[in-house]
């Protein structure tokens, strides 16, 4: 990277400040995921990312899931997975594993980082304070799979309003049996950014955004009115693993949340950019 | 059991009136483990205890470790242990089992027990808003085993007065490193305890108390006075696992800590019979 | 009483704990009177219970009145009442020697003793801070007793929000006189919870309840849906000196009181078994 | 009262500021007593007062007896008084009339007057709260009179914070038996001044102050330096009721009040005359 | 002026306590102008008002211009003023001379003497805050001149909780342009009492009040409900410099002001006999 | 100014992150004055960095005086001024012309700035709140030239805490007369920083910092310990201007201050660069 002289900084940061104003007081609800979670470098970025923003005042909610951590842990152990139509069943066991490293490793490792540069975090799970309540998903028995009923946000504004950062496990608890349930962070993300009534939700993912052509990274589109969504999907232009992303954003919008984003967690320090700059990464849906 | 009838289920209340004002805002820290935590119905006994101690206002904490399901988790990853004059060495892999299954497992496993029985709980670690702050022990090199620095009971204060119980893995950070420590979870308690002035600190172990005689359990000490430790060690008469967890009670009353108990968790109820009856179980350090 | 060990107490407590979950932070109202108010032994049972129910957070509220006290002083004054339709008629004298036995005896020996169990309590009437505003009733003239007009709660959520017990005699003022004015307890009570918004309306009697045939203890109705009341009057079950009281119940139901009862103040402790047990005491109306 | 003209009103207001300005926020505990209480123009004129030094920020505190009324019932009930060394003996009967006159009618009325002049007001007496834990005196047996052990100011500051005046019965409770005890009204008047930390303590007498011949009431001395008792009593000028009197005011002063007067209760609006002019009505003590 | 006594001076209190009962926590805002700005014996007259009414609870908001001291500084820098159909434009050089003049001078020196006299205030004008938003008024090009969009009350808000009095001179924002503009007071005071929901709004003038006859100080209105006003126009009735005055009062009536005051500036405490005596000075229209 | 993109823009960012941290919630009193007072660029500059601060949380108050504009003002109203020993007598008219331009020009106009930038903020000076009392200085007779005698915090914590900027102007009262009195904006600075327990005190000047030698730039002394000073002066490196502002510099740090910067408002953003990159500009006194 070139050289920037001190002038230039401050330059930098006067053009910042439009933004930080705009967002303060604003809360944004950001899943973390893909190849953010797993490059060092990425990772850290993510992190300053999230303090920065804390640190100017931006209400920020952290929800994570952990695919590669679990697949991992389950092989050490012998795990065999059983499918039901090309989707894992999550049995007893295998659920253990998965509250084991969302909530023991990931969670706790991210909240590691987050005190360690300075910024301050709890690390906590939809378990919690009776965070996220969920039933099993009624469309394929996939076992301890859940979809949330309702999200008790008191603990998350309590966490916020001590400058805290709250740090969340997609996990929830059925109630009727009280059964640990695993929760697709997207989607928790959405909900919980609808119950809080976020400005916005941004999910941090591995592609440009919503490309009008996949194989063109040049056909992102920047800006996408949720109104049209359902005729991208008919062109199938949305398609694969953007359909439930883009449902989840849809949600969220509906639920009142002003914006959302699908951006590039592969750039470094991709959330500083969007917000923070006259550029936007990836797709803006509102 | 023999059939009370409702008149006596009043009276019992009412004879537990005088101990509940004696409790109300005090803060009482319980180290929960030992059989407590692995037999099912003493289980549920310890968890319907908290809640209610936290229901008539006792300022409840509970700190826990996780022994045998660590141990459990090592043996199914077929992860090796290295021993060091008898004690086992903590290397990075397995510190990440432990976090795993404290901060994952165990941890989250009492939350979602207290929260279903009606309760409300937090489940946190030494990680979270800088809780536990700890170096590296210094007699022995086993490794990740930390001992703490400092506590910071801020958020331990934040979650009390918002009726929470704090639920707290015995896992800390080293400044220094960033890295997860393991802490015993009798000391992690007792320096809690400390730190927050509390008016109890409650070990709850798998044997009667102190005793005179290990092997007659009519022998036990039901109070003991901190001046009498060290002759009781000199003796002979406290010794083995005895010795650490009488260092911990130590600690805490010179700190400040009213009182310490080492109870036998073995006796279902252990917690309200010790608190709001007038007998006590185990023995009473003061 | 038979002998109950301490593993059974904590049983009991144990069972205690859903009920007391149950109306934490929610209002009950006692209407203190009958056989519980001479009767020593059962004088003290009800301030353990109300001592109980503060001290586990129910927002308790006690009103009462005091019958035999106000004939006892009249008599010692050598005080001649005047009957109208049977009715005494409650001229100035007689009124200032209701006034001084409510307020300075009978509340004041009250708040004396829950203070003395270690409970706290504000011993006040209707008069202090204008909790409550009464006209004379417009039927028949009886003089100087009068019906509620307002409440003003401000004052007692104060109290109660200060974990202190409102001991409440039933005297109210009359704002365009500035008289005291005597009001019925029951229906003191009654304005007092409606106003709260209260969970339930606690009347305590000398009867088992409702009863289907007053002279068979066994026909005790034990829940009563408000809509029968028009019905079970009108064939006279409901008759005499029970008719008030089931108005004060209707009367609060209707303006949002989730529940009224009558219970039976001449069993011990019958507050605690009708709250922290699975039996009631007397009949629910709902 | 001859003609004021508006011009003259303001002139009055704006002369009265820089006093109001003086006690704004500051505590004033009234002794409220003598023919005061018992004139009907001049009970409505300190009514007046008290509302307005309450209106205008001043915190103020009455503390009254109520000797008249007390011989008024005693006589009715025909009780007969047994005295030692000429002091009546407070037996159990008596202090029961006691209790009632003082709490149930002097307080409430003088309330009842606050509240229909606008003015909030809310009369406890020793016993409320724990206010005011007493012993027997010591000296003499004189049965159920007391002198105040402690003063629990907590309440009277909740009070006092709602913009409420609290009016207090001197009424105590003896601590070892529950007992309430009857305690001279001007030393628990000096006694909660003192533990209130207030300016001033104010008592209302029927005399014109401290004079130096008590027959010559030009002779009335203005300003007492508290160092100058002992010499005025061992000169006869202190004596007889006026010694109690300005035991309490050493008493009062020792403890950090800073101003105590002995007012003439007898003119109207004495208060607002000392307080609010400037000219003194009595003797002021400092 | 004659003497008055110190009895006479408390029964003038006593007569000003309904008075300080009925305006006390109501907001009151005051338009300061005229000769109670300039005669030196009239500022002082005002400012203990202000204090007093501050004083005794009443919410006091003031607001000023400052006519003659503007002029004054404009010939002393030997401006020249254009006139447009009679009416003086104000270019950026006459704004800036205002802006020192309201803000600097006038506004300060207000300040300065409630300070002097014990009282709290803080100068402010409609820059601070954000407090008043205008655009240029549109039907003449009178340059700088305002008509106010919008009123940030917070700021007088949380400076009246702190007991201070907001002393307003009447300067605004243009939002478009950044630039000051002036100003009239009478609806600067008439916007700002709208917005805080004022009690009162009161406007000093150098006149009696609203007269049928003006060459006829006997034929005073005192009431007049705003409903007459158009009809009062029509007749003449109301003309010349009384027309804008009524249309502030019709404004802030309507919107929700409970009543506008038209009085005498030029009576000494023309404020405190409007307020705290039986007598209005002037025109009250409600 | 070269091009610099997004990636870098976040980079910039980040590298502020740990100086936000360690400045937020403390606070920082910034002298603002020379140069960037006068120069558009400059102000608009040090205008978007006083937001900037108080945007990420640094608690920052302004102090100003108004050198050229006061000589402009007095040049326009044709006063001639005296000078004693070379310094200018400072008599009523030009301290009313002082008063006028600081607290009703520069001073609005500073606010003006700030808001229409986004930020919030309040202009005050030293008679608002009774702010700062000052006497004359009495060195030499100066006229209404005034050193502080006091600092009255509670004001400037109340707008902070509000989120807003206090911007004052360095006019004081003094007491005994209410006179207006002018004060050096440096102590002002110094004494403001020293009362609120300021982290840093920043004076803004035309110079590069304390220079070894006032020719060579090259000489700056980037940090002086606060001990060095009186040698420096000796050797008459400290001179002429610097001199009472290094005095300024040593008072505050006497009183507290961590740290007191000369700092040169010719750079543009000369605040941030100081604050917010690991680049110092000007000396750091400590």
């Amino acid at each position: 990277m070139k050289e920037i002289n001190n002038n230039e900084r401050a330059d930098v940061l006067v053009h910042a400040l439009p933004y930080i104003q705009q967002f303060q007081r604003k809360t944004i609800v950001v899943k973390y995921g893909g190849n953010a979670m797993i490059n060092e470098e990425l990772k850290a970025a993510v992190i300053q990312d999230v303090i920065l923003m804390s640190c100017v005042g931006v209400r920020t909610v952290m929800v994570h899931g952990g695919g590669p951590e679990i697949e991992s842990l389950l092989r050490s152990v012998g795990k065999e997975s059983r499918f039901i139509d090309g989707l894992r069943y999550t049995d007893e066991e295998t659920m253990e594993i998965v509250q084991m490293v969302l909530c023991g490793k990931v969670n706790k490792n991210i909240v590691s980082l987050i005190e360690r540069q300075g910024g301050k975090a709890m690390g906590i799970c939809g378990i919690d304070g009776g965070l996220l309540k969920a039933k099993r998903i009624s469309e394929t028995d996939l076992g301890l799979v859940g979809e949330i009923e309702s999200v008790n946000t008191a603990i998350l504004d309590a966490l916020i309003d001590r400058d805290m950062i709250p740090v969340i496990a997609s996990v929830a608890v059925e109630e009727a049996s009280g059964c640990s349930l695993n929760i697709n962070a997207d989607t928790a993300a959405a909900r919980i950014a609808a119950s809080l009534g976020a400005e916005k939700l941004i999910l941090m993912t591995d592609v440009h955004g919503v490309l009008h052509d996949v194989y063109d990274s040049d056909s992102l589109i920047r800006v996408l009115p949720k109104e049209q969504i359902p005729s991208l999907k008919a062109a199938g232009v949305i398609s694969k693993g953007m359909l439930p992303k883009l449902d989840c954003c849809s949600f969220a919008l509906n639920a009142g949340v002003r914006r959302a984003h699908i951006i590039d967690g592969r750039l470094p320090h991709a959330l500083l950019v969007e917000l923070f700059t006259d550029e936007g990464v990836g797709t803006m849906i509102e």
